[in-house]
């Protein structure tokens, strides 16, 4: 199904020979294993969800927005009457949302689907309407992230041309890439685009601690484009960057405050104090979607999510043809998770966006999205 | 053999049973096995010190100290004449100076043993002669690190005392713990030390990646020590000290320069960057050899050492009741692992030695080792 991330890579879609499956990928196995897995019913989609078989608040989305098309598939295929069907569709959303509480994207696209249901009169006019917007959620994602990814090739071109073409080397934390969306990424987007140009980067891909979606995520993503990139554990950046070895620091967020204060995947904030210190450029790829209007003060706003400690007490990896979990802590000694920090705006160079780049401030994002100017905290 | 990091604990000692054989614990199994290997040749020192069963400078040159010892047992054995003896000393010392290159303290112990040799008159003298150089190493290393100890702990008795007895929140990196040294330790010794005076502390442990030496080795003897720890992914520092929930960081150092810039595992200086952007107070703990009198600028002047992608690239556990290596990274992905960065003096909050607390700097330094005056660059 799924060829290199770019142009015809798609991290989900409708079976082309089957209107009643939906195919994923288990990001789980990656990157020792490529499963291509099938979606067959809401609860299907549920699962994949719940258990992380898909991540990434875009991706999220794409996958509950599909995952209530084919409720109303098995809606269908039950032959009730239409308000028995409504009433099961609308069942299933609810068991939807419980999936992940804090993925934002996921309300969003669910909400956006059932709105759908106002206008339905019969079954086959509701698969083919909810088909039509799962599609649409995925095609918008899509232009979002190439979007993004133009306006950030633009920063690595202009590097390039400082360094007279020599290879231009990113770092990035974490897996803000195609994996996390439909396609392209948010801070991935940029390089393939520049690669599209025939601009030479080079990534450093941080580990990512403890979940290592950087090197298992982003480094199987980079393989798969030919992009050359190297592995680092995270705690190098501050090196790399004191050597001269980092052009710019790229990452995706989770949140973004409306005055430019960035929540992300823990150890962020590390990776900006050495750009800052050592003057390397630092931008947040963003699909606007994930700036929350209502709030000024990062630190202060944003809830830190606590995970359980087995992710920091074991790590799974290939043991020959075998994927093992092994225990790396041992048991007489407490862990704790907390999954993301917050950068603070004053060290953040500038957000892109699907409109354009401006800088991590209130003025800088209400120039971009100057609707917003009344939503404020 | 071995009890509680502090009162009784050594790493290494004569077996009291046997004089021809020498106890260390094998560092390589820890947290998850606690074995004691006997070492009863030079060679055995040396696979010990090469393979890494014993690591840490200080524990490094005493290891070196007690395989020369044995090496002296052998000759003795041996019957030859002690020119031959002799000759077979100096050539076990020529092995054990090449398993570490990059071990200081490996050279400077091996120098001090064979100094004996000049005073030499028979066999049973230069075993004697090496028994006692070899003990004194470790009694001296256990000496300095006691008193880094308690001028450490002074400094965690101050934020006891403004905290009103509240407990005292360290955060540590990588492991320069009793396990490092022969006994106490250097950036552990002052939370030993404050254990015996009353002082509730609790560490956070940074994992240090890749070789896990926090998650696996300093919450191994924290945990044995009774003392309340937490293992935490070296990401979430930042967070922590961005939400006063680190009052002091300390660390070991494996080079200091004359100017008080600290070359330390991978990753110090995110921390440090971290520490001075919240007003955390950032201390390093060092005996005084490890100080380069010879240079000033440590980003310049301070090799980095790069070594093997699979400590990167796997990682070793529990899996059940087996040790497993895992692969965590693709094999298309390179890796790269730098060992060391460097901290510049201007983010060190002051450097704690055998000889008391200084600034990190050439004027504090000399104020405290008034005889290194005039070994400057």
């Amino acid at each position: 199904m799924i060829t290199v991330p770019g142009k015809d890579f798609r991290t989900i879609r409708l079976d082309p020979a089957d209107p009643a499956c939906v195919q994923i990928i288990d990001q789980r196995r990656l990157p020792h294993r490529f499963e291509v897995v099938e979606l067959r019913s809401h609860a299907d989609g549920a699962f994949a969800i719940r258990e992380m078989l898909v991540r990434g608040a875009p991706l999220i989305g794409a996958t509950a927005a599909w995952s209530l098309y084919l409720a109303a598939v098995e809606a269908r295929e039950s032959g009730a009457p239409l308000s028995v069907q409504l009433d099961f569709v609308r069942e299933a959303a609810v068991l939807l949302a419980a999936t992940r509480p804090t993925a934002v994207n996921l309300r969003w696209a669910l909400e956006r689907m059932l709105s759908e249901l106002n206008s339905v009169t019969d079954s086959d006019g509701m698969v083919e309407r909810f088909g039509r917007e799962a599609e649409a959620v995925c095609i918008e994602d899509i232009a979002i992230s190439r979007s993004i990814g133009e306006h950030g090739a633009g920063l690595l071109a202009k590097i390039a041309e400082k360094k007279n073409g020599e290879t231009v080397n990113v770092l990035t934390h974490c897996n803000a890439g195609a994996l996390a969306t439909v396609n392209w990424g948010t801070a991935t987007a940029p390089i393939y685009v520049a690669r599209e140009r025939g601009i030479p980067v080079h990534v450093w891909v941080d580990e990512t601690r403890p979940r290592n979606q950087g090197s298992q995520l982003t480094a199987w993503e980079l393989a798969r484009a030919g992009i050359e990139h190297t592995v680092i554990v995270d705690n190098a950046g501050g090196h790399l960057m004191q050597h001269g070895m980092v052009d710019i620091l790229i990452t995706g967020t989770d949140r973004t405050t409306r005055t430019g204060d960035v929540a992300n995947k823990i150890g962020t904030y590390l990776k900006a104090l050495a750009a800052s210190d050592n003057g390397v450029p630092f931008y947040v790829a963003l699909p606007s979607t994930t700036i929350d209007w209502s709030i000024t003060d990062g630190l202060a706003d944003i809830p830190i999510e606590e995970r359980g400690a087995d992710e920091v007490t074991h790590v799974t990896g290939l043991d020959g043809d075998q994927l093992r979990t092994v225990r790396t802590v041992s048991k007489y000694s407490p862990a704790k998770n907390y999954a993301f920090d917050v950068t603070p705006s004053r060290l953040v160079t500038g957000l892109i966006t699907e409109r354009g780049i401006c800088t991590a401030s209130e003025e800088g994002l209400l120039g971009l999205f100057p609707e917003r100017a009344r939503d404020g905290a």
